[in-house]
């Protein structure tokens, strides 16, 4: 089944201690999209500015990726710059250029309609719960947001969690978010604004996902998969958008939503991750195929393994 | 088989936002002396001074802890007191108070010769490897070390790390250690110092063991216990010691030593610590039973356990 992906674009100009690269294609939605791209059908809502060229559509088509969604306005694609040279955890943003992506209104085609997945990238709360009001049909809503709008639109995103099924944010995020420098407790708090489920990230050591009580099965019991130790992480960026990518796009692709396909997804989203991370940018994402795919998620697999 | 604990026996006054306790009976060893004792027989090697009294002992014999390694000095037994009030993560020290601690010299005694396991608690790395080659005849060492001897006995502790079989220490120990910023790095460079396994304790996210090329079985994939979200941590102080006991208790109850044991171990290890922060100081490890061990070491296990 197909999902929406409502996200960003950008070119993004990155430094780490392995090397830098300038103006390369980016964003939450392009990490998101070509990590799912390997799962299921995936359908692009995003605003590009016309420095974006064919050349960089192609990178998306070449994954079958449906781009009809994607606005081409007037002015600069969105840009941002940055550098994880001290620390690999955390960039340090040297720009960040919104131009056409500021007054990005998303418009889903009439084409996308019947899709029945949605991840609405982090954007506005207000355009995601717009998004979302206008997808009728949709069986599951996936969401991400970030610190600035939990500090700036608060109100606004009250009113979106309770329109996302599954919300994936990281530690700092959620301990922001409920107020609680607990995480558990923290997880509680924001089930308790809307979410049936939701998706801890915790960088290098894996992913959490807690359930609200008998949401996707029985009881309240969290899972928690790994990620692999990866010894060159070259690029961070975007590994939090590939992750989200992967975990949706795995569930995007299964008869059934139920706890065990959520696992699985969890350990899906901690492989692309963890792919997305090993070169610069999407280029490790582009690339990839879904045996080097499935023969990593058993390497996930085995990582916490009993016998 | 019975292990030797080599460790500090402490009073420690502690305050978490849960409350506050003063002198109560800690220190590294008798949080590893407890956690390893539901496992394995046990041997304390410690000093404490003249305010140790028969109460305190008590709670060691109890736990059926040989208690005749320990050395009743002149002078008071080892203080410490901490606060953990705005990150459960990281102790903030208000006192430490050596007292008989500063002049520690570990004895053996000869009923504990024919130990087969040894666990060099985090005390000077000349300490640790004087015990060490005393005691010929122990098949497998485990052992601890701080970033204190990191940066000022890093010529002996290098010495020490050669007699290690099964280094445990934390992620910004290792860091520390290795002069590298990059975790799986990290664990590659303390390997080659000499263990043949690193047991990396990432607190609330678990832990991850990592192994020297051929060391234990074959191949050199790590492996990763993950630690269950604790809503209520009451008490953070000694969950290390808690984790190595449990991860060193566990393989000295086991006939064989093998990855699998290992595994096995670092889930062990995981479900102690995890109690260890449930109540102030080791009250929560002077009560526990095998089974509720057992239903903990199972809840871990399907907290990352695919079907």
């Amino acid at each position: 089944m197909s999902i929406i992906a409502v996200g960003s674009i950008a070119f993004d100009t990155i430094a780490t201690p392995s090397g830098r690269v300038d103006n390369v294609l980016g964003g939450s939605g392009t990490y998101f999209a070509l990590a799912a791209s390997y799962f299921t059908d995936v359908r692009v809502v995003a605003v590009v500015g016309e420095d974006f060229t064919s050349q960089h559509e192609a990178v998306l088509k070449k994954r079958n990726i449906d781009t009809r969604g994607i606005e081409h306005a007037k002015g600069k694609t969105f840009r941002w710059g940055g550098q994880y040279l001290d620390n690999l955890n955390e960039a340090k943003t040297d720009f960040t250029e919104l131009n056409v992506f500021e007054r990005f209104q998303p418009r889903i085609p009439p084409e996308y309609m019947d899709s029945k997945f949605l991840f609405l990238g982090n954007i506005h709360p207000g355009l995601q719960a717009a998004v979302r009001l206008e997808m009728d049909g949709v069986s599951l809503t996936g969401g991400d947001t970030m610190n600035y709008w939990i500090q700036s639109s608060r109100q606004e995103l009250t009113e979106t969690l309770k329109l996302i099924n599954v919300l994936l944010i990281n530690d700092g995020e959620a301990k922001m978010l409920a107020g609680e420098g607990s995480l558990p407790r923290a997880a509680r708090k924001v089930l308790a604004m809307g979410p049936q489920a939701l998706v801890l990230k915790h960088g290098e050591y894996g992913a959490t996902i807690f359930f609200r009580e008998g949401a996707f099965g029985i009881g309240a019991h969290p899972f928690r998969a790994p990620a692999l130790p990866i010894e060159e992480v070259k690029d961070p960026t975007g590994a939090g958008d590939s992750f989200a990518g992967g975990f949706m796009g795995y569930i995007a692709s299964q008869e059934q939503l139920n706890r065990e396909v959520l696992k699985r997804a969890l350990f899906y989203g901690g492989v692309m991750g963890s792919f997305a991370v090993e070169r610069f940018g999407t280029e490790r994402l582009q690339s990839l195929t879904r045996q080097e795919i499935d023969s990593r998620f058993q390497i996930f697999r085995e990582l916490t393994h009993l016998e």
